[in-house]
């Protein structure tokens, strides 16, 4: 190349060279590097290389472009553009040849490692670098007078067009590799794992479809799915299903007890959790309208409970003290190793655990919300049935497990529920008339809109799902209904009559239905529930703040599918996360699912979530004592009604109370607490 | 260490080095690079580390050695004496430490790399260097202060102890890892396949027992397979199998041909010699007494149709032209990837083919006989239905296979059977008298011996086998029976009643039984069969000759269970093999079973073969006008009678033929051989 051959500019990168005239632009691109898709290997069929050349003058490149600096739109890009069609501007990079001088747009969608968006803007995108790509090759074919095997002749072709490694074949391929090649007369498509540096697939001629992914959230109650496109890293579709481990617990303890005391047990719950894996796939590929074949990764995340079930390793160890994992770092396995019927070579990867009590999904969060790069000290909190818990910035990353129990789902709430229709799950109450106004899940109406019963017709108010709960109860303490350490007050003291007496403690109607009769209310005994549960919730964040060495937190992330429908203001008058900016509290929605589609998307991110999990220190809250002493201190609900932010609840002692004679119901409260 | 620490010598490695009063000398082994097996690790457990010290004058050494050179004799050693006894003079390297200068001999069992004897002079030891090996350790207790993965500490322990790198473990090591840590008090002993550093087995406390190999030469006839211990390289059991597929043809090409017949028939072979495979393994496993799932790794070498069937590919392409494989590569795959039921976790190895025709056991032939190691021109025939052939030294190799057909092995020929008692087996002919006398498998007497009848009266004489068959013809020629084209002459002509009239060409009578009257003698057409299957493995020998560009080989190594049984001399005077000096004609037995050997015991091997069959060149016969040109020349029976070597037969015309009326048959015979 001489100083007189035209200059090829590529953006965004900024890339330059000059180049022969006559050099096709997607040559000229991988020859600088240029990140520039192409599936068929500059052959015209697969049109992933698609540019948008620039004319006219640019002083900033210091190149002026004529019209004529491409060569002419020819027959295969019309070809294409008549059958599929090309976006006005665009052109085939290899085959629109350099003439002279010109400036190159290479379009988002044209990249090979595009950046996926993610929706939220505090959150980097994710880049995509899948375990499996497609490629085209054509293949010489055998000569008797130089015998070699169809394979190596095939990964010569895959050397040479596409520089890939010396590659070996999954033997399931074996089994249709010649015929293929015929087939295909010597053209075929391949998808390479390039992890392995296996061929995992092949197909005859030029392939037009896709391969995929599965990132997949195991949860104790649900295991959600989500069917990712390996070439644009879209999510294609997503399904979930109740865990069928159910039936042996419905939280883990409970099954790892079942383990314990059955034998096989683990063996069953194993079978069971496998078998819902693959009934989730069937319905996710249906969904998606893709043959189950296709799929030919799948990265999972979970509790090492689930972690150590799916796994088929018997969870004893993780019920007693020490709690210690079998292992906690990260598995490659195929899929068929875990019974499940994807494409015959899928690989899995499953993330690494962080401890005993913090899994595999915590890892997710982790690698998701990324404390670890977050120059603010950010706590996230993951809330479930255990919620797990990391607190941390780019100095150091703290995680911990809490025991929160399941009443922020529902369970054990008089009239708790699973978020579905007909679950009441916001709610404001009048500070002044203490009259309460929800919605319920299903309609975007409020009880008191005109039409709210005819648009509830379908299910009416069925009860009180977790975030419902919560916001009820911050709610109630807003309005003065309940006092700090969680005693609902009697009509006298609330002045009204929707305190009712409930046994020896008040409760709280929020609804009677006009109809039925039947009455929806909070009792004394869930405002127990929800305090054991967000003192558990909130001295795990205290603990890492204090083993930190920090009274506040700079930010709060909310994670989790429950985490993502709880109002921060209502979590911050109940004293579930320590106080921060309320702009400073935002919902990352399912962040393990989310770190699970990292992982399936982008293979580095396993390498880095698998470092930064070594490198994550553990804090095990069953043998710190001031997360017992955090806890006595958390179960009151804080005082402050306003302004905004809070106090915070351990350093604000509640002072309002009710003087009377509910004392003794307080008591049995408390005595209750501490048995729990 | 200062000079005045003793001095420590190893031999015979001379290894030395000085070290503190009290260092044990499997340490000093160990800081020198001393070859000194342990399994224990240095607790006084496995007795691997025995040495034997030597006392007085070493003036080469430059040492004198005091009789309390070394600690003296501990109660752990006379534990183990009184135990397993200790050979005289030997000590426990762990617990001997050193007091002033010593010399100590490291005993070749002692040495982890020892070197497995082989019995052949001109063939080379084998290193002892398994996939699989097993350590003791000892490992940390779970501490909930520092939680971590019950692996990642084993893993942390197999990496401190013995400097393994950072392990991880097969899915079902998982199934037992806590348990068994707990079982053994977090003392265990673990198999590790150090080609993949993987964690294979884990048993609770010092394991004492061994793990196993297999080596399989996988034939169209015959599956033979020998179980080796991979801690001291023997072979503990061998056992053979007819291969199951033969009901679906006794020659490879007729299983190729069901094949394309039979829709699903290759998955039908395949199924076949898997479970024929499975049911030597356990007769193997039988045999030597032990747990089938002790066996962690097999080795297996075939030829290229019996390497796809094995694998589960369609052998479609190796029946026609350009007779494409689908890989010649090695292959690694699991065990059960086989639906072979050895270890669960067990390994595989299929050695490399080298081409369409030319397979995995010629590749074990080339690493077991290394005819790129020699000095000398070797030629190695492999003797079978196909005969592979090498020919190389170590400026290069080249290889061929040739259609030699089964009449090697009885089959086509009149009174031929299989190598099984009763069968003739040698042969001499008195070239005086033309009477004959011969050996049956199974007796040590010949047949003209006293007691002779008797000695096989259980089974009398049943047939010729193939060794039987190639010594009679040659001894028919060398006693004018048989002319060099072939004819074999009237009574008249030979001057023995034995010859007799066979339908319109002679035969010669080997046997005629006293009491059955039954007869058993050699035709003409027997002698056309043998004549084909001769000149088609001389020609693909002499087509490697004239490849090489040589007119003569320094020597010939004869391989293949067969060819262990020919006569060098009557092969010679058959002209199946070019002329060589007799003392330079050598029988390498099953040398495609020794190659699989050498593979299970060294996995350096598998890399060494994996380059060297990259480098054989391979001729293919069927595109190369000369290997017809010397099949048809290479018809004749040489008639050189004494003295050895006779000269080569392509070169030697015959001049001795039989001016008879048995012209016709002559040309008849030549006719039929032409079809062939």
């Amino acid at each position: 190349m001489s100083d007189k051959d035209p200059l090829v500019i590529f953006t965004p990168s900024g890339k330059r060279g000059r180049f022969t005239v006559g050099t096709p632009i997607l040559t000229a691109a991988r020859q600088l590097g240029v990140d520039l898709d192409s599936v068929c290997g500059g052959r015209g069929i697969c049109s992933k290389c698609q540019v948008t050349p620039s004319y006219g003058e640019f002083p900033k490149h210091g190149v002026t472009v004529a019209e004529t600096a491409l060569s002419e739109w020819n027959a295969v890009e019309q070809r294409y553009d008549d059958k599929r069609g090309l976006p006005k501007g665009r052109r085939l990079g290899c085959q629109a040849t350099v003439q002279s001088d010109i400036v190159i747009d290479v379009p988002a969608e044209s990249q090979v490692h595009k950046q996926v968006v993610r929706k939220r803007a505090e959150v980097r995108d994710i880049t995509l670098n899948p375990s499996t790509r497609i490629y085209y090759v054509e293949v010489q074919e055998p000569d008797m007078h130089d015998p070699s095997g169809d394979l190596e002749r095939l990964v010569a072709a895959l050397r040479k067009d596409w520089e890939l490694p010396d590659l070996t074949a999954d033997l399931s391929v074996f089994k249709t590799l010649q015929e293929t090649l015929r087939k295909g007369e010597w053209k075929v498509t391949c998808a390479v794992n390039l992890l392995e540096n296996r061929i995992m697939h092949i197909w005859p001629g030029f392939y037009e479809g896709s391969i995929y992914g599965l990132a997949v959230d195991l949860g104790s109650t649900t295991i959600a799915g989500h069917l990712c496109d390996l070439q644009t890293g879209e999510v294609v579709a997503s399904s979930g299903l109740m865990n069928p481990q159910i039936r042996f617990g419905e939280d883990l303890m409970s099954r790892v007890s079942y383990s314990m005391m059955n034998p096989g047990g683990d063996a069953e719950m194993t079978a069971s959790v496998r078998e819902g894996m693959n009934q989730l796939f069937d319905a996710v590929a249906e969904e998606a309208g893709i043959d189950k074949t296709l799929i030919v990764d799948a990265v999972f995340v979970c509790n090492p409970v689930m972690h150590h079930l799916f796994l088929g390793i018997d969870p004893f160890e993780l019920g007693q003290a020490p709690f210690a994992l079998a292992t906690s770092d990260a598995f490659s396995l195929k899929a068929k190793d875990l019974d499940l019927n994807l494409h015959p070579e899928a690989r899995t990867y499953i993330l690494p655990c962080i401890a005993g009590h913090v899994g595999a999904d915590a890892a997710a969060v982790a690698l998701s919300e990324a404390p670890n790069k977050s120059e603010d000290l950010v706590l996230v909190v993951d809330v479930g049935t255990n919620a797990e818990i990391l607190l941390g910035n780019t100095e150091k990353v703290l995680a911990c497990s809490s025991p929160t129990g399941p009443a922020f789902e529902g369970a054990q709430i008089s009239s708790g529920q699973r978020a579905a229709p007909g679950a009441i799950e916001r709610v404001e109450i009048d500070p002044v008339t203490k009259e309460p106004r929800f919605r319920v899940i299903g309609s975007e109406l409020w009880s008191d809109d005109p039409g709210f019963l005819e648009a509830i017709a379908g299910t009416g108010v069925t009860g009180i799902c977790g975030s419902g709960i919560i916001e009820v109860i911050a709610e109630m303490r807003l309005a003065g209904i309940v006092d700090g350490p969680g005693l609902i007050g009697s009509p006298e003291q609330t002045g009204t009559e929707r305190c009712f007496l409930d046994g020896r403690t008040y409760a709280y109607k929020l609804w009677e239905d006009p109809e039925t009769g039947q009455v929806i209310s909070v009792t004394n005994p869930d405002i127990r529930a929800i305090q054991m549960a967000k003192a558990a919730l909130y001295s795990g964040a205290r603990l890492l703040m204090d083993k930190f060495g920090v009274d506040a937190v700079d930010r709060v992330v909310l994670a989790g599918a429950f985490g993502a429908h709880i109002s921060p203001k209502h979590a911050m008058v109940l004293g579930m996360i320590p106080d921060a900016p309320l702009d400073k509290v935002t919902s990352a929605g399912n962040a393990a699912g989310t770190g699970a589609r990292i992982a399936l998307l982008n293979t580095e991110a396993r390498a880095e979530i698998e470092d930064t999990v070594h490198k994550i220190h553990k804090i095990e809250t069953a043998i710190e004592p001031r997360f017992q002493e955090h806890f006595v201190n958390a179960s009151n609900i804080p005082n402050s009604v306003e302004p905004f932010p809070i106090l915070n609840s351990v350093v604000t002692l509640p002072t309002e109370t009710f003087n009377t004679g509910s004392e003794a119901a307080h008591q049995g409260g408390r005595r209750r607490r501490r048995r729990s």
